[in-house]
């Protein structure tokens, strides 16, 4: 075979040309990539807001404190022996303690648009986890059609509040997006002091609204501390007027820091001394809404966006964060409000963050939208004192957009699909061994051991026709718009 | 380019040639692959054997009752509210539980290796989960250099016991080796009936000593009562003489089968039906012994070989099979030898399954191989009351050669290395990031949830050091010879 110049160059034209064609194909579609909003329904929205700006709101203040990768067996009053919480602890014997809430996702962003929305976050698809703009992973879910921001179209608690005349503040770990229209000055909060992303995201700026108040590399060993300031402040500043208060702190996810003051010491180590702090946190906070005098109208929520990730622990249920087993999604949950919650409630009835939104707006006297599907439901009466929810309700455990189980009653079951099916605990085995349909009766086997499928061919069925029809009615109507 | 036959056979062989040769390299690797025995340490072995013959064993009838991934939390006395073990735990009640028990590995092979050498399965090269003959998996073992049974220098308990004039059998599954010279009749045992693999390793025939008692497909339900009449039989056919019997069941392991009559029995679905027909089967032993009048001088011991794995209970302590957590290792383990053992005894000292091999030897006044080292110590003065063990002493936790976590006293340090290191739990995300090392107070933290280095420094440091001690003997001496 000769070998001639002209060859030579032909040759490396042709071995080129195609990965390059491809290259370029692959970069115009993450440089051109734009996230699509519901024209129709960012209308609607709009309509619906002016709706409630026209309305007085009745309803109390609201503060609502998230901690990020707490574990439900992390705080004294749900059986931790290594971290001390007297504020928390006093928190639920003065108010609500739930056994059974689950955070609306096992992981970060998709718990947050849950908690905020009231929606599955398969609905706003946002049910992966956010990356930095500019990051590898961030072009990779450009790569892959995947939103990287809340849709503009989505109503979150904040919007509907200010609508309402709330003032609005978020003080912590945004995580629903780092561009317009998605920013947390974009949807609904008058000010925001913290982090667009987790801590270990690349090396984050602290945000200020819209500024960068710190360059990194940050002193995470005061965070904690800064934002408490000033919901403490905030808390001052709108004693006058009604206000949504949000504090989705950036601990305890790693990576670990507390203030020097608190650094050593918890008998739990360096994680107890952050959850310590956070205690500490809610102390001041509290604090801060008797002083002002504030406490019967302020409803204090306080509570996690999902189970523990490698410190941290899940109370003896099985799993931890990133799983759909009750330790990724069952979370510490507690509801204060002297006078309204009656003192020492302890709640075992199933229930998911995304009944926060439903609950605020009936607290408040608010409508809910009506061009949408709100998948919570509202703990108004039950935080009252009044009957638990129908034994019916179901409560869906989502893995990005797979449904893997649905609980009902005291039973979950387990369906079988998806390589991240129930076990990547049991990596490399799991994946490579499907498992399930599996039914666990919660009451008798809260470690999610047994299956008592064969017991209840019934509950069974029912739950599987269940999952059957919610993922029909995802694949109908993904959004749930009306 | 001009193209000619010549040249198109010319490309077709070159481009042929290299990955022929290197299947023909593969090949021949695999087919001509043999499994190294140290002739020195065979000859040794040989040695110590005629030595032990010639004693006369003082010693008691010894019955270990190995369960397959049955989990801590799956029997009552341990806490199991789903699955009741009355047999279980009426040993326990008459004997001693053990609270801190570790099978010597979180997975089937390495588990029986340790439990019948009496050293940690790294130092016999077993410290994987064998395959078939035949199948991918041991050719790429194979490929691999690993072991493919049991070496012959081992010598394991049932060699021992039978050449001090014990008669030996066992029923149940082998997973040491299923060719010559590693088959049960040729470790010891005069008698064998059962699997020489897990039951879901390819179609696995039932054997009766070298001979296939019945062709696949087996009926696995009636596995345990198989087992369960032979050893009744074997009980009362040696009653007059010393005997050891080796019960290690194919259960729990998956698939679950149960007989007939237990199906549907248990308030734990199918795996507490599995679990209830096994504790049946203890009964049955237990009461074949009281029968023979055999009770005071038979050693009972019941175990697991690693923590459960899909299904079955960790107890509320973190991680399954496969794990160096808690979860993966700590196992259930009842004494029972009435008149020597005092009854309920509750011991809550760290042990492990290599410390049978010493503790049977040193009850039948038999003398330790001397040309080894022997990772277990004898539980002997433990189990009559005695004193807890020196808290010095270090249990190790290998996941296949590497030495992840030492538990001494109180404390598990989990040291960092390895893509399996600590978490595949976290799997995707674990892998990617690198934990530990952590040192984590079980007293305190029972589910190794916080890390306690930073407040234990000299702990930690000792612990490490320890580490690197056991990693530099292996190293240099991984056999153990003497």
């Amino acid at each position: 075979m000769r070998f001639s110049r002209r060859k030579g160059v032909r040759l490396a034209l042709g071995c080129g040309l195609l990965p390059a064609v491809a290259m370029l194909g692959v970069t115009a579609r993450i440089v051109f990539y734009r996230q699509h909003d519901d024209a129709e329904h960012l209308e609607r929205k709009r309509r619906y807001l002016e709706r409630v700006a026209a309305l007085r709101p009745a309803g109390p203040n609201v503060v609502l404190i998230l901690f990020d990768d707490l574990g439900y067996g992390d705080v004294g009053v749900y059986g931790s022996r290594a971290i001390a919480t007297p504020h928390l602890d006093r928190l639920a014997r003065e108010g609500a303690r739930f056994t059974h809430a689950y955070s609306p996702s096992p992981y970060c962003s998709a718990s947050r648009a849950g908690f905020l929305t009231g929606r599955y976050a398969v609905r706003s698809g946002l049910d992966h986890v956010l990356s930095n703009r500019g990051s590898l992973f961030h072009a990779l879910q450009k790569l892959g059609g995947l939103n990287t921001r809340l849709p503009a179209d989505e109503i979150v608690l904040p919007e509907v509040l200010r609508a309402a005349g709330y003032a609005t503040a978020v003080f912590g770990k945004w995580h629903l997006g780092d561009a317009s229209p998605s920013l947390p000055n974009d949807r609904g909060f008058d000010a925001f002091y913290g982090l667009l992303h987790s801590n270990d995201q690349g090396a984050p700026p602290v945000w200020n609204d819209r500024e960068v108040a710190e360059k990194p590399p940050i002193d995470q060993s005061t965070l904690t501390r800064r934002y408490t300031e000033r919901a403490v402040d905030f808390l001052a500043a709108n004693r006058g007027r009604p206000f949504f208060l949000y504090l989705p702190h950036t601990f305890p996810h790693e990576p670990l820091h507390a203030s020097a003051e608190r650094r050593g010491t918890s008998a739990a180590g360096l994680y107890g001394d952050v959850v310590e702090e956070l205690d500490d946190s809610v102390g001041a906070v509290v604090g801060a809404l008797e002083r002002l005098g504030l406490t019967e109208n302020t409803l204090v929520v306080v509570t996690s966006d999902n189970g523990p990730w490698f410190q941290g622990s899940p109370g003896g249920t099985r799993g931890r964060k990133h799983h759909i087993f009750e330790g990724g999604m069952r979370v510490p949950f507690i509801v204060w409000r002297p006078g309204f919650v009656p003192a020492g409630q302890v709640i075992d009835a199933p229930v998911i963050g995304l009944d926060l939104f439903p609950t605020v707006l009936e607290l408040a006297g608010l409508p809910p939208p009506d061009d949408r599907v709100l998948d919570g439901e509202s703990l108004a009466s039950l935080l009252a004192g009044g009957a638990s929810p129908p034994p019916a309700r179901e409560i869906c455990f989502y893995l990005i957009k797979d449904l893997q189980a649905v609980r009902s009653g005291r039973f979950k079951y387990h369906d079988r699909h998806g390589v991240f099916y129930g076990n990547p605990m049991d990596w490399p085995w799991g994946p490579m061994r499907r498992q399930g349909p599996w039914l666990f009766d919660l009451e008798l086997d809260p470690g999610e051991s047994y299956d008592v499928s064969g017991k209840h061919p019934e509950v069974t069925a029912r739950l599987r026709a269940s999952v059957e029809a919610w993922e029909e009615g995802m694949a109908e109507n993904p959004r749930g718009w009306r």
